[in-house]
């Protein structure tokens, strides 16, 4: 049984955010009772939401105390009134809990280019009630086109004693995080100081959200935070300090695993193992651009034991190849090696295929770097939902 | 009334090339009754195919006298073995036309990994029957996917005379070229010298072929081929050059835009024109990234106005964008201008985007820079389509 966050509470309501009709919860505020170091990381996408610009001056100038999120709306490209419906927001959410505007994280996902209701958000977070282990219905709030929430709580048994985690986080869509997942918040009672803080979730997030590609769209909104905010009354130092960062990791792991499984109109997930690589950036950029290619996704969607379309996909990717020493495996079955066609029964890669999780191996026979990355399969579902977003 | 190109002939046959069975012609020889100087770009992909690594070397030794091509197997990643059977397909040729194995470029299309039927190739080359006008049978030996064949041919009125050219195309999947498209042959009885011919090319491919995408993924296969033979006993100089050039590029343009129209799954075609950009690699970045976006794809494809995943795509491209000075035009409706969302009627863009021909315009706000790119929609066509491509 795992314990949770301490000093940490949340609340949830229903604004109407999306079409001004309250159906489901789609405002979340979560609040600490003391000052947290906090650590975020943002899109690269040089179109940059106003949550995330709001949040971003918000963490330079210190602490935080809570953070505010909607879902319906990703107040993206909505200009100047943007960036006052995002500062408001943090007032609505200071307001509440008492403390300076500039003390609350914000951010919002949902359609691009439609003024955020503020109006509605801002009374739904004043009438909020907050209350501790309210984590999965903060989940449920943030959700688009996710269909089940993501809240893991986790143990930490230190030298120094024991510490808890608890992250939240939602994808679906626009998922190729190149910093983080679209949203994800993790809160710890842990007393960790700044600056190994942001370290340590900047590790993290590269081991795990920035491995995921769903639809190889980098969102405008991606935001990761952590806030520790000490109420264990456990300071992290040396050991202790490499064992948190590790369960941190691991949380993060499981959430972006999350994300990917339950990403739009996916039935399968694979793992791409690069090795053989010239660099790291190389090993990197395989990976990914095989985890993103229509054609790998699609050939994975039908069982299609199209191997071909992998190795093409490597030598797109900007990654040196030298094609007479690659490799690929499919799970445990060899299909190329040493720049030849291997025979394998088809049937064999076809039952891989039919898995719900693949690994596949690809040697791009050149150096010793290595990489991976995870991604979905494409399919016609995937189509219909994103033909029918805003509609 | 088209002219045919002087002194070129050609032939098809069944060879049954996919699976053993002759069901459809899919191998197709071009001949030219004299030398041709000859130019070609291919793909830049790091796994390059056999017949690619063939054709370029014969390219490097001089002038040609034919090409031979076929369709169902793509002779990529097929090892020692497929640079053997490519040589073999050249000699097959030669002795056909009568000419040294080296005056013939070779291509292949089709299934990646699987080795080619080389005796079957050879031995329906030597029973064909060359003739002159047989241009529309080659564009349908070469097809795979494709639903159409491609064969465009041109009169160019020079001041020295008349020249003529035929253009054949195949494309349908794995196309994003970057350099080349997946197959087109460029026939001109025009006589130009070998130099000028590679410049002229290049300019062409990348005022065409360069600029589509239908899935983002470059083939291994690309190959552009421009064979000049003299035969109008016109020569190219100076005012005449140019304006064959202009011809040229012309003659791409339709071919690339057909292949774009009969893409795999494909329902609409869309333009997009990026303006105020840093720099030209900037635009030209910012344009294919919006063209390969799935979001962008899907949301044209079901007619959902949702704009911004057009800005979010030129955010991540890499180039550089002021959100607070960007605009986007669907057609002529402005949607977002000077950073903020501009009201317009939705029903309005959903019109537009119910069109099969839609033009986008984004303004990065930053420098005077622009570029073209032509995509497609996603449909679930498409994803059928390749999630059965081998089986």
């Amino acid at each position: 049984m795992t314990n949770d966050v301490l000093g940490f509470t949340a609340g949830v309501a229903s604004a109407g955010v999306k079409d001004g009709t309250p159906r489901r919860t789609d405002v979340a505020l979560i609040a600490s009772d003391r000052d947290c170091a906090a650590a975020g990381v943002f899109t690269t996408n040089e179109v940059i939401a106003a949550p995330c610009v709001v949040t971003r001056r918000h963490l330079e100038r210190g602490s935080l105390r809570g953070i505010v999120v909607n879902s319906g709306n990703a107040n993206a490209c909505t200009g100047e009134e943007g960036e006052r419906s995002a500062v408001a927001m943090a007032k609505a959410a200071a307001d509440k809990i008492g403390c300076d505007p500039h003390e609350i994280a914000v951010a919002s996902t949902g359609v691009i280019g439609v003024p955020l209701p503020i109006d509605r958000i801002g009374a739904a977070v004043s009438g909020m009630v907050l209350r501790a282990g309210e984590w999965n219905e903060v989940a449920q709030a943030i959700m688009t086109t996710d269909t089940k929430p993501k809240n893991i709580g986790m143990d930490v048994k230190l030298a120094a004693g024991t510490v808890h985690i608890r992250g939240i986080a939602k994808g679906a869509g626009m998922i190729h995080p190149n910093m983080a997942t679209m949203l994800a918040f993790v809160m710890t009672d842990a007393e960790v100081a700044t600056d190994e803080l942001q370290e340590m979730l900047e590790d993290a997030a590269d081991a795990s959200f920035n491995l995921i590609s769903i639809d190889g769209d980098t969102s405008t909104n991606d935001t990761l935070l952590l806030l520790a905010n000490g109420a264990s009354g456990i300071e992290l130092r040396g050991e202790d300090l490499k064992e948190f960062g590790g369960a941190l990791r691991g949380l993060c792991e499981v959430l972006a695993r999350e994300i990917l499984a339950d990403g739009e109109g996916v039935t399968k997930v694979f793992e791409v193992r690069v090795s053989g690589a010239a660099s790291a950036e190389d090993a990197r950029r395989a990976a990914r651009t095989i985890t993103t290619s229509n054609l790998v996704k699609t050939a994975i969607h039908g069982a299609d034991p199209n191997w071909g379309r992998i190795l093409a996909a490597a030598g797109r990717s900007g990654a040196k190849v030298d094609q007479t020493k690659a490799s690929v495996r499919i799970a445990d079955v060899s299909v190329f090696a040493d720049g030849t066609p291997r025979a394998f029964d088809s049937d064999v890669v076809r039952r891989v295929f039919e898995k719900k999780d693949i690994t596949i191996g690809v040697d791009l026979g050149v150096g010793s770097e290595s990489a991976r990355a995870w991604g979905t399969d494409l399919s016609a579902e995937y189509v219909r939902i994103n033909a029918e977003y805003t509609t």
